[in-house]
């Protein structure tokens, strides 16, 4: 459930939202673009949840990866219904992943 | 309810975690250290959701703010009883923020 990432450094992508109150038709985009991202070259994983906000991490190899998901044909329409129908606001933010640590119990 | 971050650079703390079936004090000890977090140096803003996982990011101004933080005495305690009590796992990330794009109707 956790991403498994390798040894930085990688990126990041943070997208966070504030959905408007009619969301029909965001779940089935939001799984849809979830199993799309996953076969873009450079997807290295990702983690997300939904309450007051949502927040997605998606971890990719480079930036290139990131600039391609961002130009993907599926993706740039999904980012356009997501401004005019789903999202009072959103916030995206590209960054280098320089360490990281935790534990497994 | 977004955070509301400077022009990049800046940096991200992207903790993730997967709780135990008992979170008794988690809660009350979670909104402690947010309270605690927004009063030190360098702190920029925070972001959180949680459903199957947990997502905390924090922004700060630099990698000391971040350090600092760490180091703090109450903090230190609060990351030792997540460790023995309330995560099964988690995973802490530092990033580098590069660049950030949004919106808000």
């Amino acid at each position: 459930m956790l991403a498994d990432t390798p040894e930085p450094p990688y990126y990041a992508v943070i997208f966070t939202s504030l959905m408007r109150d009619d969301s029909a038709g965001y779940a089935a985009m939001a799984d849809k673009m979830l199993t799309l991202a996953q076969d873009q070259p450079g997807f290295l994983g990702v983690e997300s949840a939904r309450e007051e906000i949502g927040i997605t991490v998606s971890y990719w190899a480079d930036l290139e990866a990131i600039r391609a998901w961002k130009r993907d044909i599926d993706h740039r329409e999904a980012q356009r219904l997501g401004r005019e129908r789903w999202y009072a606001a959103y916030r995206t933010r590209i960054a280098r992943v320089e360490r990281d640590y935790g534990f497994d119990h």
